[in-house]
């Protein structure tokens, strides 16, 4: 199977999935992106505290809809899960027009969109519809059926953890609480599934690469109670990976840091690429990087967006659908995500072992004998490597002074190596 | 009496003072000023040693003037004190015209203006008069009056000091040598002593506040012989108040360190205000923040003007007069500094007691029941505070960063002080 | 003689020698360069290694030319040097068309002009023509006579050092390994002998001033083995002397540091100056900077041109010739790296002995009796001197922020010394 079926596969199987913080909506969905690159699914008890947060209990949804006056049965959960206020308290009864109308939610500016809401901390029951269909309800009876339970079960989080030369990692985090929206959310956790599908096929990998799979917030937040002082410790840069499945201009959003590993190699790669793209300064109300970069950890979290949350109309709403985001959208962010690990694996430092002048390169064999334009330039490469590579420069820099690109470098970087003339360092 | 009164009475009852670096002029208009808030007012003997210089002979000054040929009385300093060279030695006799005008100071470019001429240093007498009427003075024998004397007196300074929580203080020094001009000087210490009176009215102040009127360059280098190490220990903030009444924009010059307290608060407080200003680096030829900011303090001392010394042709002359400086004109300086003195004393600097991962705002009922849009953005205001304290952002720097008012911040981290979610340092 | 008839003299007298890497033509070269200032010729053995190189045998030339089948002796290396490729082997022998051609250059691109070809490390022979000239060679046999020879001599350098009050040194360093071009490279170690007889005329000289004669990177690297540590301890500034005679604006090219005090000299003096000029960052690629910047030195040196080499159509062929660089040229390069020099030798750090206030200006006799115009700048001035001598500030920063001329501080600053209110640091 192409990556774009593999996609386009799972955008369709994971659509119709009633994902929430917790439940089986969850663990479906976690499953069935193992098919892609195998998870590591663990549950954290419902009841744990977690910094100054307790997991809640697990919600379980079997099925919630309405019948109006004249029979019909509408609002139905299976048909569009945006339809229940996720995490309703169970329900069942026969109401009034009036009284249901104090359980409804609707976006008046937007009449043909059912809204996503939620109701994650505060117990009650309520179903969104479009503001049209709203002003064609029928007086009367309706009778409603909200059967979900709160147990105490568990949360479900995933991971996966591909090994590298170095214990260092390279981060990636994407969350699996929202049902069914397009944009935000399946396009996050289908990039990352994909992305960790390419490095996982890779032979070598300088750095270790972690993905996990959590619902939002207190997801992250359980995380990082778990494994906070590891990725503290050894992070070398990490991505919220979610809002890349739009046909439009990358947006980076930089880590609280500012100028982190991972924000000049997202600002890099993206240069590198030539296509325009945004760059934007953390703030602090956005996804998960708000718990990645809160000032206890101050990890150096960015994320790479195409159509960031709250900037697109469609946004939380039923709108937010698969006609918006395509299994190309999203390969596209792969590749973008990858460049980044490209940049992150081949940006090394190194040290100019014959600091004191040039060497001699002829005695090296170091002029190459082919045509003198190229060898021109790679000599001009040679020369800005000896010279910048005094352990304050990293081949990013280099290549932002010199206009070499990071591949040329990292080449005659490796050939300078084995001339004895360059140590990597670190 | 209402504060637009008392700038009115007081612009009216100081402008005929005989005001020079000593002398009853002094000690008369300290006075006055010590109706809008008690001055502490003390004397410097004469001859005392201060740094490089010595405390001049005290000047007294009784009556000067000049009967013409037809006999009448010109140059008469008791109808604008401006006609007498300020410190003129004694002097009675009869002189020719030729031999009178050795001793006449005119503006041949600005024909109808009175210049403003002083002899502290070089004992000689003299008279200022317009340059149009120099030329109307018949031929003959002029009779001269010059009843001044110079005595082993005092230097007289004053200043109210305002106790605050802190021994920290903020600092304003405003000087009350000259006679006969408005702008430069009158509008400077009705200024500082308007501004005073607010801050005396508070019923709570953060800083200390300390004001003091000094006779210009050998009065703030007196008082810096007094007070300069204790100012170098205690001072937050200073500001040379002068030249405060013109109807143009605010311009505000820097300290020297250029990023001081002082700089931020007032640039900060200015952008606040909406209305265009302009702002300058420190020069050393301005008036007393030289002394303050000579390299051996190099204190933050500031100065915020409407209008300053040598921008505007009427400086220094009889034509800087009450036409040009209104009450309202002062007022809007007075305004402009308390908004300096609030920014100071709302700006404090919290610390995230829960670092790790946001609190759960829930639980701290920090999620208000108004409406949506306003609670948006106090949670985003809470989500500012709570990332960025992290002890090296100061409110002013959340507010830049994040938009949010210093007001608005300050009541907000007051709210998660008593969460006990901030700690407030310092 | 002038000036200009001493360049003038020189550029004809330098033109026709054989300069290349070693040799009698690098040998007469500095007997004339000795005529304008004298310089300490020494030799350096072939075969000594110096830093990752080895000085390579003396190359002996006397005659090299070629008959035609016609019998007329073309491309004779006495008509004109870069006939020979610089270095070539010994040959003596008859040969086809077709087998000269093997050994002939030519730029197709500039069919006019003879190339400039150097074959230093490979052993070969050959010739340069114009590329008008190689379609003119009729078939037949030519017999071709290289006359050199390679021998275990040396290589020659020279310097002249002038001493100073202080040992720290102002470096000049330009090359002597090109034959019959004019701007690349006889401008430039004219350009520094006149520099230096200018500077051994003065009287007096605070800096240390040496310039060395070498050939290019080999030279410099030789010369760096005897001599590194001591230009690591004592340089305060340097400047490669090269392509300073074309009648274009000037090029500063910084040195690896970027602001050191060779830059800051040489840029203030070009400000100073007036006109335009350009500034560009140091590329490892250039002239000699390539080793005084190499890391392990990472010595202040810059580069001064006038025509940098590769930005002129002319660079390293027979058209770089006298028609392009005049003495005029010359002569105002050795303005302007004068004007460096006197930046370096008048930018002084002074401290302020009297930091507390100003002092009383009157009492040291400081307010000088001219017209009020020319005091008032000047006493502006002593306040400068007098507020920044706070051991952070040299005269240039002084002179930036003021406004007021380099030469001008430096007069006020001598005043202000002997009048015990300033002090001369370093």
């Amino acid at each position: 199977m192409t990556e774009m079926e593999t996609v386009s596969r799972l955008l369709h199987e994971l659509w119709p999935l009633m994902r929430s913080l917790t439940g089986d909506g969850v663990r479906q969905t976690h499953a069935k992106l193992s098919d892609v690159v195998p998870l590591d699914t663990f549950e954290i008890p419902s009841g744990t505290e977690v910094f100054d947060w307790t997991v809640p209990d697990e919600w379980r949804f079997k099925e919630a809809y309405v019948i109006d006056p004249n029979g019909n049965r509408i609002l139905d959960a299976s048909v569009n899960t945006l339809h229940l206020v996720n995490y309703s308290m169970p329900f069942s009864g026969t109401v009034s027009l009036d009284e249901l109308k104090e359980h409804l939610y609707t976006l008046p500016d937007q009449p043909n969109a059912i809204p996503y809401v939620t109701s994650y901390y505060t117990r009650r029951w309520g179903f969104c519809l479009s503001h049209n269909m709203l002003s064609t309800l029928p007086e009367g009876q309706y009778s409603v059926v909200v059967d979900t339970e709160f147990l105490n079960g568990g949360m479900t989080l995933s991971e996966i953890v591909l090994p590298g030369d170095s214990e260092k990692e390279v981060f990636f985090s994407t969350y699996t609480c929202h049902p069914s929206m397009a944009n935000n959310e399946l396009s996050g956790p289908l990039t990352a599934s994909l992305l960790a599908q390419r490095l996982s096929n890779r032979k070598k990998r300088r750095y270790t690469y972690r993905f996990v799979f959590v619902p939002e917030t207190i997801g992250a937040i359980a995380y990082l109670h778990r494994k906070g002082e590891h990725l503290k410790k050894n992070m070398v840069a990490g991505y919220v990976v979610t809002c890349t499945g739009l046909d439009l201009p990358f947006t980076y959003q930089k880590s609280r840091q500012g100028d982190s590993a991972a924000d000049r190699a997202a600002e890099f790669a993206l240069e590198a690429n030539g296509e325009p793209f945004n760059v934007r300064d953390f703030v602090p109300f956005g996804s998960d990087e708000r718990q990645y970069c809160s000032p206890g950890f101050n990890l150096p979290v960015g994320s790479l967006m195409r159509g960031p949350y709250n900037t697109y109309p469609e946004y939380h709403t039923s709108l937010d659908n698969l006609d918006m985001v395509t299994p190309a959208n999203i390969l596209k962010s792969v590749d973008a995500y990858e460049a980044i690990c490209d940049t992150l694996e081949q940006n090394r430092t190194y040290l100019n072992l014959r600091p004191h002048c040039e060497p001699f390169l002829t005695k090296h064999n170091l002029y190459q004998t082919v045509n003198a334009a190229t060898q021109r330039a790679q000599i001009q490469t040679i020369l800005w490597l000896l010279n910048l590579s005094d352990s304050n420069h990293d081949l990013v820099a280099i290549s932002k002074r010199s206009g070499t690109s990071l591949q040329e470098l990292s080449e005659v970087a490796t050939i300078l190596s084995n001339a004895s003339l360059l140590k990597q360092l670190d």
